[in-house]
């Protein structure tokens, strides 16, 4: 078996890309998220304001896995860092080295960009995972706990930068 | 009182910010994790590759908070999102709506940049702030767990690369 080799994803991956994607939303239990297509996959990640980049793994030119990242910023450090939106290697594929090549891959990206960090997240059932993470030097940030505004709810706190000017003054305003 | 009014930072704002940071760090208990400088904070905030952008908060023309944001990716919805790495209005400011209008602010350009999602984390004990996200519509993403490698850890996962290439050629590596 040829060592798994880490490359930078092209356009033409879109579909492979969006097969990867909705396997992972499946084993994630999270398929009913899944908004995204070939066609936005190819906007966002290959277009000229592209902020988050690819990787494909590949074995004897197969892709047996992904990984997907940009950059976050820690303000303590002073520095920016890499944050792993997503990894997946299909079940067939696993045992091969793929996840552990794309982690390291992205750990020298972190490293050659003077990165501070490299995190990511994991649903807290996903004890393989866990252990594979832990096993490569990775440790929980437990006491930081993650809030989201989305849908209708981030249009109306967006909405509120007129309302609130407008109308009342910002008076019964607490923090 | 005026109303907050929320600008750009700019690079002659680096000395604020870093006052800001301080202030933020030891009202996080975490004051000894800071290493940036103003110097760090003009390179990584306001040089050509910046990836992370700071927002103002100022009431009569006076410095009353902070923001720090960067833009993240969710494969799910095949879009951008914000995410907010720091947001601080230093005690003797709070009250007059500083820390609302950054959220408001941060949401708008969400919005205006066809963000699926505006995210951030908080401290587990912070329940002043935890209430305050909630009464804006934020909710908590509690089964997700962010994991970390960095410093000694970070350099030694990137070492991999080259050495399992050559010497293990990945034969025993499980995932």
């Amino acid at each position: 078996m040829t060592t798994p080799a880490v490359r930078e994803a092209r356009p033409e991956d879109s579909a492979s890309i969006l097969h990867f994607i909705n396997e992972l939303a499946v084993y994630e239990k999270l398929a009913h998220e899944v908004e995204t297509s070939e066609a936005m996959i190819e906007a966002t990640l290959f277009g000229p304001d592209a902020k988050a980049f690819c990787l494909i793994c590949e074995i004897d030119d197969e892709a047996v896995g992904f990984a997907i990242y940009f950059y976050n910023y820690s303000t303590w450090l002073g520095k920016y860092g890499i944050y792993l939106e997503d990894l997946y290697v299909p079940p067939e594929h696993r045992g091969k080295g793929a996840g552990k090549a794309l982690l390291i891959h992205i750990a020298s990206i972190a490293i050659q960009n003077n990165c501070g960090r490299f995190e990511w997240s994991v649903l807290d059932w996903n004890t393989p995972s866990i252990e594979f993470y832990k096993a490569l030097g990775a440790r929980e940030m437990s006491d930081w706990h993650m809030y989201r505004v989305d849908g209708e709810a981030l249009q109306k706190l967006a909405d509120k930068e007129y309302k609130d000017k407008r109308i009342k003054g910002y008076k019964d305003i607490r923090i």
